[in-house]
């Protein structure tokens, strides 16, 4: 495969023109659109080639790896003059295989856990049109703001379909989750995912990730007993995430576990920077280790100078011991 | 009833004059006062009015609605040219009815949980003359600054009372607590309250309310099978805080939740800034979702810009599920 | 005891002297250490005489006491034009008493828990020669930047010693700890400490002082029953930490404690700075809490207007209840 920088922004140029709508739009209303993505063209991020048809050992209905680095940018429409970013988003049950032993029926957006990451520009229009297939009455809460009818606290019940629509605000990291009673249950089932609203200057280019922690009750006893990142069990442990010497990373981090009052993040032999709930372009502080409760989520930055492996896991070890660990690989460019 | 801005202010200048010991106070020792006074009367903070005289199922010594934006700011004395901000104040025993099945013995101040929101400017000398009326040993320990003697971890016996004097500072939300063994046990059962200690140059005018999140823990087992605002599960629930659109809100937030090891706060379909432990006149960040430790306390702001009705909780969601979980009402003014 | 600060000073100065290898080193390479070391002589730091020499109840391997403001700059060796401050430890069992009745099989280094206070400068090369004089395998890992190889996950087995050497960075509090699995074993048993780095410009003179918050699980049942600061439950209830008012106190603090997802820590009748991981130099905020989770460490600088005993704990009050509780005595100059 061939992996050279210019390769690669080929490959995405064409990916990202249609993930940002630039079909179907007028030069006049895509040109900040595409102010952002030259800048991003230009840039010299890189990413190592990813092996998507890999061949793990659990069958499941999505892949980690994919997730990862998947951001659902909509479809472009223009309504009296405005213009619109839609998503089509459908809730189900799914049959997850957490490990050789455990299987799970989660409760879910889109056949994966966590849902898609929605992703916007500050300011933009955002219509999420939610399905739910499912047979259990689901609803869409987005974190942001919004007015209250927007506020996806009302059951959509089987069958039936609502539509979510509001600006996009303010610019961070922010999550949605099903809103229904007992909330406790409906997001453990895995009916939840990140939102992201860009600022409109974009930040500096980066090889964005996201990272959603999730724990599972598997015996409906209120406790977890296995945790993930991005929905499978030890899946970065054994599929580590490949990335390139000091090339700058951004990691999209959102703690979704029920019952665990905190969760905590560390990776090793490193330092990250922390914008608190993505919240500002300058950063808040440089630690190796956060502290989030359930619903808090964070931008963390940095790169890795040395090649090698390195883990990374929260720090209240025995989420780690259950499945919440992942490693990096780190190669040279 | 009439709520309009100067009628609300007509009303609360005769309260706010009385809470802020107008009378009794020479012009030179008032100046400070009254200027700050003046610059509320002159900004156009907006509260709906609030009915008090409800009649909600549940019968308790005190009712939330008050608790919330009721400060206490002690009578003044002048003693030798000194000016002290005194408080009276009892401990006691209250039965509070917690749900239509559940009631519970409270050891509390002033038959209120939680005790009263002391409340006085960086300076001020303040006294607290604390009167134990309670079967138990109890004390009021304060945060902030103070003295050793005045630290009110020794056992004021049954029927008797003890005097804690000392200057207010720094500047900031602080609390107060019984600090008699075991303190998990003296907390638990309702003997905590705030202390905010206003900076020498106050605060823009906001809808000022408090928020003390507590736990109960109704079978001795070390775990809270209830949770509450301001002392009784439910209550804003069931009668939604009214405020205005676009006013800006001043929370003053505190979690004295004992044996859980934090809790989360949560306001829907918003962001607020966080001043942490008030101990700042710019916000630290904006988020929608904090985690405290008990005992942790910060001021948040915000406001709404779209009418309608939003929950607020903690994010852990099974402390929302059994009694953490309130409403806002926002009208347009 | 003649406690007046020049001989205090006298005396520190030979021993901090040889602390920082000032003996071995030509006048270049240690003119930058020499600097530093100068601006300490000519302050005012006082530091209350210490009486190591105690009958405390409790027989164990090492004291609290001296643990407190113990910091281990290891031997300053010079190879092929390079300086590497070299450190010898060994992994080992430790029978502890905690308190009267309950003794504790520690996995230690050094046989103390916490293990040594290892400090360096930013940017020295530090090397540790780590023996596992254990019957269990052990590693040690280290938080801060490094190499995939010297992160220390791999098993060193009885008997066996390996080399983890790496450049001290970046400036801030780090930790080190077993990473051998079940990594809460591990750490659990006692074989975690501090890293110390210290900025190219020192931090302002301060008398500075370490805590670590363990917790000890007796009955291997992944909960703690009991928890200490520095190792031993409740020492520094009973043996209170002279310190002089007015004097800056820097405290180095580090959460070490498994099976309970945070800890907080809070003194007594003042306010403390907090420079979170220790990664500036001007303070983030102020508070008398805060909320930390399993491997979080921050520096806290404070000093007592007041003399007398002050409490300091977490607030989680239980912790504070079953051996994590301490005393500042602050004395007048």
């Amino acid at each position: 495969m061939n992996n050279s920088v210019n390769s690669h922004f080929k490959r995405l140029s064409r990916r990202q023109l249609l993930q940002w709508g630039m079909a179907g739009l007028g030069i006049g209303g895509s040109s900040l659109l595409l102010r952002h993505f030259t800048s991003q063209l230009l840039s010299t991020v890189k990413i190592p080639p990813v092996e998507i048809k890999d061949t793990y050992p659990l069958q499941n209905p999505f892949n980690p790896m994919t997730i990862l680095r998947e951001f659902e940018y909509g479809e472009i429409k223009q309504e009296k003059g405005k213009v619109i970013r839609e998503f089509n988003v459908v809730a189900n049950s799914s049959l997850l295989q957490l490990n050789s032993a455990i299987s799970f029926v989660s409760w879910n957006l889109n056949n994966r856990v966590p849902g898609p990451t929605f992703r916007a520009k500050e300011g933009e229009r955002v219509r999420i049109i939610f399905n739910n297939e499912d047979g259990h009455s689901h609803s869409l809460h987005f974190h942001g703001i919004h007015p209250a009818e927007m506020d996806g606290v009302k059951p959509v019940r089987h069958g039936k379909n609502t539509v979510y629509e509001f600006e996009a605000k303010p610019f961070g990291v922010h999550l949605y989750h099903c809103h229904i009673a007992p909330v406790t249950r409906h997001i453990s089932k895995g009916l939840y995912g990140m939102f992201i609203v860009d600022p409109p200057q974009p930040r500096p280019p980066a090889d964005e990730m996201i990272m959603v922690m999730g724990g599972y009750d598997i015996n409906n006893d209120r406790n977890n007993e296995l945790y993930a990142f991005n929905g499978i069990p030890n899946y970065y442990r054994d599929r580590p995430i490949s990335i390139y010497k000091n090339q700058l990373i951004r990691l999209y981090i959102l703690n979704m576990i029920e019952f665990d009052p905190v969760s905590t993040f560390h990776i090793h032999a490193n330092m990250f920077k922390v914008y608190r709930t993505g919240r500002s372009l300058t950063p808040d502080e440089e630690t190796d280790m956060i502290t989030m409760g359930t619903a808090e989520r964070h931008i963390l930055e940095f790169s890795y100078s040395y090649p090698g492996q390195y883990m990374f896991h929260p720090h209240q070890d025995i989420m780690a011991e259950y499945g919440c660990l992942g490693k990096f690989n780190v190669v040279s460019s």
